[in-house]
């Protein structure tokens, strides 16, 4: 006799439970391994999130999960399903074809090696010295491409990058990705050329002002404040590189002061903000279902970046912070006019450092990662090579010279972490972005005027009912098309930047 | 054929090491959740720990490990193995035969009992509210009392309070420890009332004098220093109630700062940093073994109250110490001299929380613990019952009146945590305590000139060497008798206490 679909369907759901749960409860002990763990205690935490690690893989590569998943698939009261539980079956489906091939011994070996490689990597930071890096580096790569050999099979994706790539924006393809950054670099490099031909020259000293950490911290305040995000549900820490980690009613934040450079943080802390709202306002409904998750890092970073450019940027929103940033700041800002304030942080100007760049150069950046990875695992380059590859891009896309490799290949713990293929996110961010805004705007054509008196809720609002609330019930490009009723387009970000700079440089 | 015995035993302990591996990623998020947790995260975690709780506990109960424990002991070689490996084995086979009788959903249900109950007493102790905490204490008790029955049943104790003493302190009952403190109690009095009759009092005012939090930070930093607990295996932070908990390599510690009673940091800073300084000595050759922990939770209690008072309150240390406290109070500790300081601290007088008192008394606010605990595990009172009964205990054995329950019945975090049966362990790590005082002082017998000068190393690597490394070799009355020669005997504790307040109060 078959069990009645429901039935299968709900046993199916509390497997998934204790997934989300694992893997929630890793999570924190990722950030105590990056904010509050003393640093003796890196090998046992490797070791105690390897475990972790391959429990929570043989959960779910338990036959018995395909079992279930059979039951349901092939069951005759499958189009009983409503959407939410056909893409549930469908998310631990991915989930569950995605890692059902990977050896335990690699699952573990990875955990193990990615603790290792971020410590190794917060040494060699430190100490401005790739060497100290390079062999724990060397090796996490190795093993990732383990993976992404399996993963690519999985998958029938053309190249294992590819698998990686699919993994954080499912569906996207290193040619579509190329395709798209070419469309972009183009964009951007008109917008560009219009702001060095305008000739005016923003004042960033202003910017550069010592600003003792503590008045920061009360900066901080006032950002997490402004988006609504509150003590009751996340924390602000520090570290090395900021971040955001978390779940539903605990997602936590992390910004890095830097005493001459205060906006610095005040961005990150309304970018990292960004991400978190989106976690904390999944529908709480599906709170422990695959739905109820972020759609892709694609969309997390449209979220963060929203936070931070479109809105954190944006005259408006600078118009309403600069007093209170004058408040607490204790004579700092002294003589500091709006004008001068919103072009100082809205300079362009191609820089080293991808967290500190400008909205219209950030596009390189990401680029140069893409490649870079790309050729790693294409094999077209060695882990030996990177310091030099890295330096020559940034001088041949952005014409810089890179001092170190602290502030070259060193700068992100991605790669320390494993996060290969995560990069190009960051630039999707900013299409949809861009596609977002322009959405948004139909609907709150007088958004900003909100955001000049303080209230950010009326945009934040939008962005939980069109995006946040919507979970991972669609891939990106349907949650996109959902969401705005287009297919994926350049031009809304690339008009939003252009009419943007126009009105601050004056071209 | 039958498998090599190291064969079977290597298995054996692979297995150990995943449970030692989990349960310290669970101390983790229980430190996380006492410290760092935003408020709402709560729900949620505590299913997290519940989904770990019983990963834990299937891992531990898995008929594999029967299986295994079978295999070894009824090995044809069993006498080939050394005495740590039988220790190994035996401590396995304790563990196993306690959980493997306890139902999955009765230790998930204790597990999130437990998140839940320690939350509402935060929250009821902060209103000073007995009501807010009372129900879900209740679900505890009664949790805890299924849980005990059961293993009353498998330990074959004469009572279900019994089978939790024994989980403590291995082989102690509650008639043992009614006879201990019999005698500790009239021997208690004789010093007490000797101290009373001295006519002096100590002028506690010093105590007193406000010192900003930021200042008894910097006391933290020089107690940590002295005892050499530091950041690089350790953290300190701030919560309700002073913690210890960790591994080896990450060990951490808490503290609570009253801004008028600057030495209640200080001193609970040494006491946990004692309990630190145990788990970080472990012998580094049996780290995740069984043997690698500590041998029981009197035996803890031996290790914090050495370092706390043995060390901490002894004249000696004052001397060292006074110089540098006063260095950074500002002010604070103006016109103090040494011997103020020293009858200051060391003052002996009932009063109403147990973490405050006095070494004479404290043993009186253990008393009444155990025999509530007794009397609730047998039935004799009601949780209703609690906070009337907790205060005429304290004002027949005490003579002091609780204003409030926060001051009262919720001023300790165990019994929301479930631990029954845990107190009776602060007793007896005074009674270890005075033995190990004894023996040391035979090899060390100018140990308090090193103390005086700063120099702790010697007491330290003591014992390091005499009881941090002995880990879980043996069980606590045998651990005792190897390092000194001796029964369980409470006559040096008093000897201890009757020399220093004769000295201090001139009787």
């Amino acid at each position: 006799m078959t069990a009645p679909i429901l039935e299968v369907y709900e046993d199916l759901l509390t497997r998934s439970k204790k997934l989300v749960l694992l893997s929630s409860a890793i999570s924190i002990l990722h950030w105590d391994m990056e904010t509050k763990m003393p640093e003796r205690g890196l090998g046992q935490r490797s070791e105690q999130l390897a475990v972790l690690d391959v429990i929570a893989h043989q959960e779910l590569v338990d036959p018995k999960v395909a079992k279930m998943l059979e039951a349901i698939e092939s069951h005759q009261d499958l189009g009983s399903l409503d959407q939410a539980q056909r893409r549930n079956v469908h998310l631990i489906r991915k989930a569950y074809d995605e890692s059902a091939r990977l050896p335990e011994s690699l699952v573990a070996d990875l955990s193990k090696q990615s603790a290792l490689t971020v410590g190794a990597w917060k040494k060699a930071k430190g100490a401005q010295d790739f060497k100290l890096y390079r062999s724990e580096l060397a090796r996490m790569i190795e093993l990732r491409a383990q993976a992404a050999e399996i993963m690519m099979q999985v998958k029938g994706t053309r190249t294992p990058y590819d698998a990686l790539l699919d993994s954080y924006e499912p569906g996207m393809t290193a040619e579509r990705v190329t395709e798209v950054f070419d469309g972009m670099r183009r964009g951007l490099k008109k917008v560009l050329d219009k702001i060095e031909g305008s000739g005016f020259e923003p004042d960033v000293s202003i910017t550069e002002r010592k600003v003792p950490v503590e008045s920061q911290r009360r900066i901080s305040d006032l950002a997490m404040e402004f988006v609504g995000y509150g003590p009751e549900g996340g924390r602000l820490d520090e570290t090395e590189h900021p971040f955001s980690t978390g779940y539903y009613d605990d997602v936590r934040i992390t910004t890095h002061y830097f005493e001459d450079r205060y906006t610095s943080s005040l961005f990150s802390v309304l970018h990292e903000a960004g991400h978190a709202l989106y976690e904390q306002n999944q529908t709480p409904a599906w709170k422990y279902q695959p739905i109820g998750t972020a759609a892709s890092y694609g969309i997390h970073e449209s979220q963060s970046r929203f936070v931070e450019n479109i809105v954190g940027r944006s005259p408006e929103f600078l118009r309403y912070m600069l007093p209170q940033v004058r408040s607490v700041t204790n004579g700092a800002l002294e003589g500091v006019g709006l004008e001068q304030f919103v072009a100082a942080v809205n300079l362009v100007e191609p820089s080293r450092i991808r967290i500190e760049a400008d909205e219209v150069t950030y596009g390189m950046h990401v680029i140069i990662r893409f490649e870079i990875e790309r050729d790693l695992f294409s094999g077209r380059i060695g882990v030996d090579e990177l310091p030099q590859v890295w330096n020559q891009k940034y001088k041949d896309y952005l014409g810089v010279e890179v001092r170190h490799d602290s502030e070259g290949v060193m700068q992100d713990t991605h790669w320390a972490s494993g996060y290969f293929g995560y990069f190009p996110s960051y630039a999707l961010g900013n299409i949809y972005g861009g596609m977002f805004l322009d959405r948004m705007e139909r609907t709150l054509p007088d958004w900003k005027k909100g955001v000049e008196a303080g209230d950010f809720l009326p945009v934040k609002n939008w962005l939980v009912e069109n995006v946040h609330r919507r979970g991972n019930l669609y891939d990106p490009a349907d949650l996109v098309k959902t969401v705005t009723g287009k297919d994926l387009d350049i031009k809304p970000f690339l008009n939003y930047l252009d009419t943007k700079f126009s009105a601050i440089y004056g071209y």
